[in-house]
């Protein structure tokens, strides 16, 4: 038996890993302090009423004969596609509830939706970036080209037609620099995706952060859009899902390549290799689409976007340049005294006991930055806004 | 951008497709009648005490700022890999916990094993089969060869050293067959294995339905089964969880190809493009192993046992050959009057409103073999009988 030579190619020393090994042996040797993260993107406000009632509902049916319900449709039920399909609606989207795919997360859905794509494609990937589409491009065999995001053009990089590419991943906001793209931008993106041939993976992870009435929530916003791109959305974030799993994947009937519907070739794959996702977690989620859901967890975005404006602010007085805050729960800051980022995250967890992400670990641009979230409890983020006051800058 | 063209290998008639097309013409033309479904093999009794009492404690656990957990190990939890280990050890198995990986379900872990394979690899599938394990062969690009289950060989084919194979799938008890490999005949495909350096993937999903003592639940009984073979376990059947999603691979340490634990691989592949399972469902799925759990589950078992004895019985009554009831939650039968599967498929459909799964879904050699479960309910399965005494049969 033969491996996946693409396996091999990744060394052992996950990032994230080695983040966690870091942390483990300072707070061996410092067991007295404290440790705040502002690290990792992980939810930290518990599940809203809405969501807990329709899943307690859900359970209750599970234990009786007459509701209890096996196995469900590998596309997700109707009830939670219809809702997407409304949510969308109010965007200005139309969507039919057919080509709108439930998943048990966006992480999933990023990853696995490049199987339905030859691995003779060339992956575009804006960097810093999120780490997930550079290793599920590798896993897959395809070649990856990178697009530079620079402070110069506000993480923000624009394709020009002399770059050769098959799929782009675009993330807006933008995972790890909180950066936006405008109708202008996407506009662009979508008439070099058309003009190349090549598909666009949007993940919109975080557009229910994106406070500004003036930028897309949605890469469907703009027109076109359908003909070349696939949306990736998420509970995670919006809604405390990281932990519960669900997400959803829209492909409109009109992307198609090579005469095939993509969206019939995902189903293949759904049915294929999915069994779908749970009737409980489904349930949940169709009920952040209710008023009380909407109104509940909207309140935690405004508690989590509170957090990194803390952070912002602080950071903004120690005179350290940052973005980001304003449409996403990140804080993007530029290391201070042209420290590498390594060297930043050392000296916040050991001068200060807070985590932060290393920029490095989101592409090569990220090497002198830094990922602040905002995910952590006012409490916790306010007595870190404190330490980062004491920070000391030689 | 290029589509992967094994995906456009597929035709568009997908099998559970196709019956449930037949189903609905039917039911358009004769709405008097009440449709019995003994086809797919989808669990009706609800979910146990047990589980839901610890579902409902960590929807609880989820309401609250303390207790609420986000993203989980993509491993799965340590408290349910903890369960699973034990579980094994009651048959004799040492595990670790670090060899146990929690997945949204075998059926996903099946195919998605895969891509810690080279496609250069060659599928040796036993005939009748699961289909997953022929799709996702497919999709995956990689070459099948088939080993023939018949009548004649109990639908326990062996392999010889003349078959060359770099992966093996096997099921047992099969689905759908519900034939059991003995300990000899899994020695034999142990040393075959080893002989030819290819892995068994071994497809546990319905070792609970096991009634004989002398039948080997899982491939590590077996000696050096370590070294050579992946074991997925599912809660689906066992415990009614078809619509809850939750499962669980096994890779031992000893599993080492070109040089490289397996296992490492695999979770390279989780970390990567999975973000764990629902808390909430490993909270539930824990509960299995409790000793209520444990009790109310197999009450379960039992009941879908004696469903598929009447089915068996009727058949017996009747003249048509069949087997798997004793070890297994389906009956095998074989047509009568030399009518192929979809031929007796209509004739059961039309003159009985009786739905099973004609064996050619299941790969060749099923042609002239059809599919009953046992998985409705009693009242049902005694209704479905009653008709079959009435089968006429010319």
């Amino acid at each position: 038996m033969k491996l996946n030579k693409n396996f091999l190619k990744f060394s052992d020393d996950y990032f994230f890993y080695k983040i966690s090994c870091k942390i483990k042996d300072f707070i061996a040797e410092n067991k007295e302090k404290k440790v705040i993260s502002l690290g990792i993107g992980d939810t930290t406000m518990p599940l809203c009423e809405a969501v807990i009632s329709a899943m307690n509902n859900s359970i209750c049916e599970m234990s009786k004969k007459e509701t209890y319900r096996g196995y469900g449709p590998e596309q997700g039920y109707k009830f939670l596609r219809l809702k997407i399909k409304n949510y969308y609606k109010e965007k200005g989207i139309n969507l039919n509830e057919d080509e709108i795919f439930i998943g048990d997360g966006a992480g999933r859905d990023i990853g696995d939706i490049q199987e339905i794509f030859s691995e003779d494609n060339i992956v575009l990937i804006v960097d810093p970036t999120y780490p997930a589409y550079i290793d599920s491009s590798i896993l897959s065999g395809k070649k990856i080209v990178f697009l530079n995001g620079r402070k110069e053009n506000f993480f923000l990089p624009m394709p020009n037609n002399d770059i050769k590419s098959d799929i782009i991943y675009l993330c807006s906001p933008n995972n790890p620099t909180g950066s936006v793209y405008t109708y202008e931008n996407l506009e662009k993106w979508v008439k070099y995706a058309k003009n190349q041939g090549s598909i666009i993976l949007f993940d919109a992870a975080y557009e229910a952060f994106i406070n500004s009435e003036n930028l897309p929530r949605s890469i469907f916003e703009i027109k076109d859009a359908k003909e070349c791109a696939i949306e990736i959305g998420s509970f995670s974030k919006t809604a405390g899902f990281t932990g519960v799993r669900c997400g959803y994947t829209v492909i409109a009937d009109d992307l198609i390549f090579e005469g095939c519907q993509v969206n019939k070739l995902w189903m293949r794959r759904q049915t294929t290799k999915s069994n779908g996702v749970s009737y409980i977690t489904q349930r949940g989620a169709e009920a952040i689409f209710s008023k009380e859901g909407q109104k509940q967890i909207k309140k935690n975005i405004f508690y989590y976007k509170e957090n990194t404006k803390l952070i912002s602010n602080s950071l903004n007085e120690k005179g350290i340049w940052n973005c980001g805050s304003e449409n996403s729960p990140y804080v993007w800051a530029k290391c201070p005294n042209d420290m590498d980022s390594w060297d930043f995250f050392n000296l916040l967890l050991t001068n200060l006991a807070i985590v932060a992400i290393p920029g490095s670990g989101f592409g090569s641009n990220g090497d002198f930055y830094i990922r602040f979230s905002g995910f952590n409890s006012k409490e916790n983020t306010l007595e870190a806004v404190d330490r980062i006051k004491n920070l000391s800058l030689i």
